[in-house]
């Protein structure tokens, strides 16, 4: 069999199971929305028989047999073609998925399906004992599934690799560390600023049915496509991809507090807008998918912060979304929601932190998450290590553990790993804003007009089409001509915050 | 391996394969819900690979072996034991789908998949043109499947008894005959009449808003579990099950005429607690599953009709909806509404069809498709054959094919043979009505009290309970002491119509 006939076998049966992945992603996305109430225990169950499944078929011998011959072969000769890009990524993802035993595999899946169905109960209840048990089986299977998976490096760079490919925990805590003494110094110049947006515009109550309205309105005046995807409301926001043309998002509404679902929106639609970029012809092979959790969380981010949190886009909402809030905002400015917008102040949950604070959130569960993982932490002292953080980095201690370690869905569904990605993210967000504007001339005036094609376009021609085909950090270094470099993320924020406070 | 432990593993086996036919099941249901527009192509190919993998567990030869041992073992000695009926029926069945290639099979899904696509699209723009190619290919691949298994019989009967098992076209014809002289007799009486309900009461429009949760409100009441179930829209009502504990129920609202979504959420109400009622301890297996679609239908007739169009409902569940309906059915009384639901008149529409025209039209599609299987009648001839015969049976004529030959979802879903389990259900329900009724005493009180939980007890008893471990015709006989029989059918339309049109 030639190079070519082995690699359409691959093809096919890697794209059969990427159709199982989508399946089991729809299982969850319904276990989210619309699923009864008591129809958890058999939902766990299937979708750990799915994931079996899903991962005999990544381990498959025969597979990795002919991913090898392919590695070899003259396919190969332009290493960032789709398919020799996605020939290397499918063979390291073989040769990773194999060293896990299915029974592991299958025990993680049930522990977090129903490690997740206990930390929404618990969270609402404010009870850690009861997720405090499923907590402990999830990094006991993650542990195992590092030890597993661990060449050099730590065992938490063994799950961090996972999801930003080949990321490393020390690196990572000297960039984080350099960001964070240049954070502080400015949360600390703006905390004596007597300047301070007030959020008095955020203070108006807007009913739910209406905020509905302006989320799928600003998700598809940014570029989300409907025909394609869907919003739906869920108790913690996300993403999910169940086919090459079908990509949801799902936020939640507070009346009294409206970011919460409109910036919720605008962070997902942006980490949907990648998923519907990317190219559907390669849909389940790695040419197909986003470079990485850190690419992804940049697009979500750019979105929702960069350009959401601009005084131009306010420029051009306020008045468009006037009509929309029933009378609410009537006397409200842009700039004063622009302000407001951009208030930065030490808070305890994360996904409604600041952009300045937010990177502080993350650099705590990035070392509580590593210690876990090393062993140095013991699952019941999570709470308190928690507490002490953030009285450490923030000043602030939750009075409750739903405020406090309860607040995220990620370690009860044993995403162990992925926190640092959001600060990645953050700094590849700056890094490819300065490369667009440079690039497109008028971006901010685009922006005060509604005009986020351009925008879009950048995205889809520099990150979105080119899939795997590159590794995240040289996909980052093609599109803004620079490797990681958090000055960008800094500079952005002293620009824009500073005289909102009144200190430029 | 005892026969024990040989009983173990079929049943882990077929358990596991009914997760998938669960999951299957959910893209279903997704498909006509949520799903985006454009995503309608890879779903057709998920649940295409989906059937596949299913087929070949339930034509796995191991199964068949352990199964063929079990037939003959000690499990068998209480023939209507759950593990007697189950091995029994699962042998059943895999011998019948061990005469399917998997290539048909998959074959099928996929043209069925995208047959209900293409038929909700051609519905919608009356274009019967875009929907005969995927007829015909339907009806083709059916065919192969009846070649294939039928033993005696007609083609056709291969088909039907998959739905109910052991019917024969044959002796349906002469009940159906039967039934058809005393019904079209009874039409032509009530069609004289001089005091006929006219309807008015549903003349009243009532937002959709109002109309949701009216129909939540009456599911619940009757004794649909909405912890173990939900209520969505579509644009063809049905009822599906995902799980024990997940049996979802879909309507559809009409601003304008409130019965459509009042009475489809009664049907499938009834569907839905047969399902809920069913033993969750088998679920997956036969003695965990319905008896056949003929029981089946006689559970969601008995709650739509017998009870929803009962002058008792109405003298309780008129007080009830009149604040839940804005006004509109202020000035109306209980005997209003019980006449206006059981106005009888030919029409076009089946759904929307009274109880006695209703199987005139199951009469129709039952002739027709048995000639399209025969070969009788070409698929492009199917319009004209049907308005033929709505001419001969009902005196009206559809003026489109989206009110004639287009209006069912059947045929699109490859459902060839299901249409006479209807009026085998109106027939069953009334067998099983006159039994309730006998041993409950005081049901009509009950009802006009809104005490819905004693015929639900009666029906969980009798029918539900027993999943299949009797066949359907001997499960009904069981429960009302007599064989299929029409006649207290007939009585029962006669002696609730007659005083109605005035001719008691």
């Amino acid at each position: 069999m030639g190079p070519q006939a082995t690699w359409d076998e691959v093809r096919a049966f890697v794209c059969d199971t990427a159709k199982l992945e989508a399946t089991a992603a729809l299982l969850e996305w319904d276990d989210h929305t619309y699923m009864p109430s008591k129809a958890g225990g058999y939902r766990a169950d299937q979708v750990t028989l799915l994931s079996g499944m899903i991962h005999r078929r990544l381990t498959d011998q025969r597979l990795g047999e002919m991913l090898e011959q392919l590695s070899t072969s003259d396919l190969m000769s332009d290493p960032h073609s789709p398919t020799a890009a996605s020939v290397r990524v499918l063979l390291k993802d073989f040769k990773r998925n194999s060293r896990l035993p299915v029974e592991l595999v299958e025990a993680t899946t049930k522990a977090t399906t129903l490690g997740q169905q206990a930390w929404e109960a618990a969270r609402a209840a404010n009870s850690w004992n009861s997720f405090e048990p499923h907590m402990e089986t999830i990094f006991s299977l993650k542990r195992q599934e590092a030890e597993l998976l661990r060449d050099a490096g730590t065992l938490y760079d063994a799950l961090l690799d996972q999801y930003e490919q080949g990321a490393r925990s020390e690196s990572l805590t000297q960039v984080f560390a350099g960001l964070r003494d240049s954070l502080v110094e400015l949360v600390k110049r703006l905390s004596e600023s007597t300047h301070k947006p007030n959020g008095h515009a955020w203070n108006r109550s807007v009913p739910v049915e209406l905020q509905r309205k302006t989320s799928r309105w600003v998700a598809e005046r940014i570029g989300y496509e409907f025909k394609r995807g869907r919003l739906d409301e869920t108790s913690h926001p996300f993403c999910t991809t169940l086919g090459p043309d079908d990509c949801r998002i799902l936020t939640r509404f507070q009346t009294e507090y409206f970011p919460s679902g409109f910036y919720g929106t605008l962070h997902e639609a942006g980490h949907g807008m990648y998923e519907q970029g990317l190219p559907t012809d390669w849909y389940g092979l790695p040419a197909g998918a986003a470079a990485s959790l850190g690419v992804h969380e940049s697009q979500s981010r750019m979105w929702e912060n960069f350009i959401g949190r601009s005084r131009e886009f306010w420029q051009w909402a306020l008045p468009e979304l006037q009509p929309q809030v029933g009378g609410a905002w009537n006397d409200l400015t842009a700039e004063q929601l622009f302000r407001d917008a951009n208030r930065v102040q030490p808070s305890l949950i994360r996904v409604e932190a600041d952009e300045v604070t937010y990177n502080l959130h993350i650099l705590i569960r990035f070392e509580i998450e590593q210690e876990l993982i090393a062993g140095d932490l013991k699952v019941s002292d999570a709470p308190q290590a928690w507490n002490d953080r953030y009285d450490q980095y923030l000043g602030i201690r939750p009075p409750t553990d739903a405020d406090g370690v309860l607040q995220d869905i990620h370690w009860s569904a044993g995403l162990i790993g992925y926190f640092p990605t959001y600060t990645l993210g953050n700094i590849y967000a700056a890094q490819l804003m300065d490369a667009a504007r440079a690039e497109l001339g008028e971006l901010d005036r685009q922006v005060a007009r509604g005009e986020f094609e351009p925008l879009l376009s950048w995205l889809k021609r520099n990150i979105h089409n080119s899939g795997q085909c590159y590794h995240p950090g040289e996909l980052v270094q093609r599109a803004c001509g620079h490797p990681l470099d958090p000055q960008p993320l800094v500079n952005y924020l002293r620009q824009k915050l500073e005289p909102v406070y009144g200190l430029a």
